[in-house]
């Protein structure tokens, strides 16, 4: 499988950043997250200039075998219906990207739905027309998850090369709740119980089925040695595709943003492949289904934001975007006390 | 004292509203708080079609006469350093006004400092330079509250003429965190150690210093039967025309936004006056200041960002201020199911 360099980030400018941060009109630290935003955001870009380009969030579309469990409220058309709704401009996303100015590309990850390839605005990169269903055989095989890894790299190379330096990932595919529930499982060690939620609307009797579900198939497979098993084992093709664009975006210095319960899901391979990641990683926002809280807990990850949403979409990413812009706002265009003749603190 | 005919909202429309909310392309409820939000919006403009016009923030700024006791990190001088930042474009406030384009107002509330009257960018509004030492009287005469609540009435009646629906307060004046707990503390009746904070950074000695103030100010008082004694014994110049421009926007059917301690300190006033207000209001963020959490919680209200900001001059609404925009854009451009011909859920 493709291997990526992902370093650590030097900590060598973090003086420099955190005296500049000090020296803007208003008491040490009480613009909070922002500064620390701020901060690590200098880090990734190595600059006390640092600046957000090419906004970019990628949807990675996708769809489940599970689904014939009946474990969404949702039919898996919804799936493809939901792509060309955001070919469209329909979506959620599509409003809050146009707000903010981000870029929007939506992948074909492995929809199962041909798409017409002159469609605008579809980034064609379907591995299979949907997984298996793994209540009975590996959602994807080896190979298709290095194909899946390899495709969603590709998609964050050509996105940096247009000069984005900030890429939010995001997510579409009926059914997916339940890969992210079952790796969030086997990665957090945390009982299935607890890693499954509603989804996009279960009732009780439909929740406990699910559980039922995801259970038996734990239970069927031993193959989840390593996170490259459990994502073959138990992942969809978006989420594949997000560990390889996560840990691409890495490589390349870029930051990375994060939306909720399924992204995190993604993210949690990815950081069990190369820790380092979490340096480049800023988490969008706490999601509302069950399970979402302790992933962010594992990964002792702070969330900007908690408004209660579970949509997916990269919509949790789109609508925290504008604080990052902030952090960079106050650090590179703030007056200093020396500047601005404010006295200082007795 | 002049008074405010505030009406609580009808709720005529909330069905058509959160039918509207329903259809759009995402699972019911799944966007949240946005989806709250886009509801009382509406509710507030009495309309199917919300939106935000010519948004402004008043940052008020005054002086306090208690300042003479020791109780804050930063001399009196601060406070007209800093309108004169506001005016020069260098603060925080600036910066993040400027990215979302909402209108920045600074007003001379009382600072002790003669601005020079042909400055451009302050609203000269100044009841008197800096309030009484409340430690031994009364801030505030009460013919001076009623001028400043008219005042900030005023300001705010002259904004709405100019078309803007939704308007921010903010404030700036060292020394107000002490008049913020006492009002806490006399309102919430809870204990005044539980309502003093370090503001914008007192160390532990000063910390127990401000409460031993604060403890023999109130005792040596017994003016705080009504919540206008309260202002006007323990207040200042700022928060009395906070409170004013508070009421005179609900009076108006426009959106309040508050920011954080001590704009909640002069809400906490409002509300005491006129219940009904809190239909109009929205609390933009959790303020790391101690006790900011428990007046929100005697309010039951639940603000939009939780980030450890703790500046004051209106930040916290300005950073808070495109998830607004996120609920009534969602609500006005997104797709129904119907028109986007995508499945609903079986």
């Amino acid at each position: 499988m493709i291997r990526f360099n992902i370093q650590k980030l030097s900590s060598t400018l973090a003086d420099d950043l955190k005296k500049k941060i000090d020296a803007k009109t208003k008491p040490v630290g009480s613009l909070g997250v922002l500064e620390d935003l701020a901060l690590q955001i200098g880090l990734i870009q190595n600059t006390i200039r640092p600046s957000l380009s090419t906004p970019h969030i990628l949807v990675f579309a996708g769809d489940h075998g599970i689904v014939s469990e009946g474990v969404s409220a949702y039919p898996q058309d919804v799936t493809w219906q939901m792509v060309m709704n955001f070919v469209q401009g329909g979506a959620a996303i599509n409003v809050f990207c146009k707000q903010h100015s981000i870029t929007l590309h939506v992948i074909d990850a492995g929809v199962n739905y041909g798409f017409n390839d002159h469609i605008d605005g579809i980034i064609h990169s379907k591995i299979a027309a949907g997984t298996k269903n793994f209540a009975y055989e590996p959602a994807m095989s080896h190979q298709q998850v290095a194909q899946a890894i390899e495709a969603g790299a590709r998609i964050v190379k050509n996105i940096h090369q247009v000069g984005c330096n900030v890429v939010g990932f995001g997510e579409m595919g009926i059914g997916n709740t339940s890969s992210a529930s079952v790796i969030m499982s086997l990665i957090c060690n945390i009982p299935i119980e607890d890693c499954v939620g509603k989804g996009t609307g279960l009732d009780d009797h439909g929740l406990q089925h699910k559980i039922d579900v995801l259970r038996n198939a734990i239970a069927r497979h031993s193959d989840y040695d390593t996170p490259e098993n459990i994502l073959a084992t138990f992942g969809g093709f978006e989420i594949a595709q997000m560990v390889g664009g996560m840990l691409q975006a890495a490589e390349l210095n870029m930051i990375i943003l994060i939306d909720g319960f399924i992204t995190t899901s993604a993210y949690l391979i990815a950081h069990a492949i190369e820790p380092a990641i979490q340096d480049y990683t800023i988490f969008c926002h706490q999601s509302k289904e069950k399970g979402h809280q302790r992933m962010l807990h594992y990964l002792n990850a702070k969330p900007l934001l908690d408004l209660n949403m579970r949509l997916g979409e990269g919509s949790g990413v789109a609508v925290a975007y504008p604080i990052l812009q902030s952090a960079v706002s106050f650090f590179n265009e703030m007056a200093s006390f020396e500047s601005a003749s404010v006295s200082t603190s007795v």
